[in-house]
């Protein structure tokens, strides 16, 4: 009887644990809130580092979720931050890491003229939950490549806190 | 007693139930087995229909996930299929509903100089799952639109039987 | 002393530099603060409205300054907001007033083909300041155009508060 | 009599014609079953290989035929796949070989320029025919450039069986 009972509370637990995460998981995708998060957070480094700069957040299926251009970046980085976040998202991976591949001799030179055109130096982030999957993406762009990832690194670390 | 193990069983079962629907619902898309089923079911009646097709399937973030263009149909039909499925994604709705309101005086005239163009005449359906949750979309274009959009209707409904 | 002359002639010169291009900035343009105050009045009438909308803030260059995309809203609505928002500031203009002109037999029938696309029904409103001057524009889309505009022209009014 | 003997003059002449036209699309084109089978082939084998790939055939005309993303493959591997394997029938060459001479230096440095884009790692495999003629191609990407080719391969070859 006793028996029957822990495994009936046990069953329980598991269906509400189950049915939780059933519900958490059900868009396996950034919120916009989340999104807002993540720029802000970003923006707040830029702050620090005395650097003006575009910042793009897109979600899970690498559409725009986010954008803020801080005043006085450039024109010319809309687009380098949208398309870094993008590049992320597309190959869940740094931005940086994948263009050390895409050099000339590289494994996969000149994969930048796909999807309408890749960035492939830092500044380019995956945006990972807590059980490793990857939600979304960060591009950063109006610094240093340094300072753009140091940026987009920030934003994403946002999501694990 | 009798009445422990009947709850037990209920909740053995809701477990499973949710367990299986976590899963399903974990990306809360199409899976590349359920888009070849939908891609197969609208040339099954294009065949019947003595049509030759081009039919695309798009998943939840309206990103191509299969397609096949049937012997002798139209090569400008390769794009319309595509972007019929993408439109259908991108608004959740019948693009043929959709032309409905793109007309000269419509409330959204000309709304297909947006995203890199969409096709808004039938033929592109939402592919919706029990839950009622818009999990992609399939674009057919080669027949008449009628044909069309029958055809993608057949397929479209396949993830519901 | 000639020297001290000179330095002291150049040194009120690049003052008057300075002083007059900080001018116009400050009253041609929007800052990134003014974007996001923009844009989170729109979200807030949105929430109010129950719509889940895109919304897209661009400057006086009409390139993109801020943006976000509600949960749930239309992937199709990411570019119709923003091509709403640079239409706006193309042509200084309400986008629903501009659709009556490009209508078949209007006077700018089919403008929609250029600038790499326009949007000419309602969710695009000018940013105007105290001044009168045009310093950026705003462009909504998720909702019906009542609401796409509604959510706009409230972003819009919070630069003259 | 006259009229007989040009009118079989003529019968004769549309006989040749109509014999050899169809002789040109059976010998020189994919069908769209045998587009399949290629495609079933490749994604078989990259099951073997436990990989997550996009696959797209295209016929002689360089134009997309069948395509499918495996669950969980790259969001940017969708426009790779399909240009590996338009680059490999624009040229009717392997895209890894292809690669080699669009190098620094190399004879036809960024040819990725041409054709709305190209790709130039392996990947991308010509199909041909038992007679030799090269009769459409195939692109995968999704795993390492060495896995990718080899699904290629694997798919191609199904033709000669």
């Amino acid at each position: 009887m006793k028996n029957l009972k822990t495994q009936l509370s046990i069953c329980i637990l598991f269906f509400v644990i189950s049915f939780f995460s059933a519900q958490a998981q059900i868009s396996n995708d950034l919120t916009h809130e989340e999104a807002m998060e993540v720029l802000l957070a970003a923006k707040k480094k830029a702050e620090d580092q005395g650097t003006k700069m575009n910042i793009a957040v897109v979600d899970a299926g690498a559409n725009l979720k986010a954008f803020i251009r801080m005043d006085g970046s450039y024109l010319g980085s809309i687009d380098v931050a949208i398309k870094k976040a993008k590049t992320a998202r597309y190959f869940d991976i740094d931005t940086g890491k994948l263009g050390e591949l895409t050099q000339p001799g590289g494994i996969i030179y000149n994969i930048e003229h796909s999807n309408g055109g890749l960035i492939t130096f830092p500044g380019g982030v995956p945006i990972i939950d807590e059980n490793g999957t990857v939600i979304g993406a960060i591009g950063v762009s109006g610094g240093s490549i340094d300072q753009d990832r140091e940026a987009a690194q920030t934003g994403a670390k946002v999501i694990l806190e």
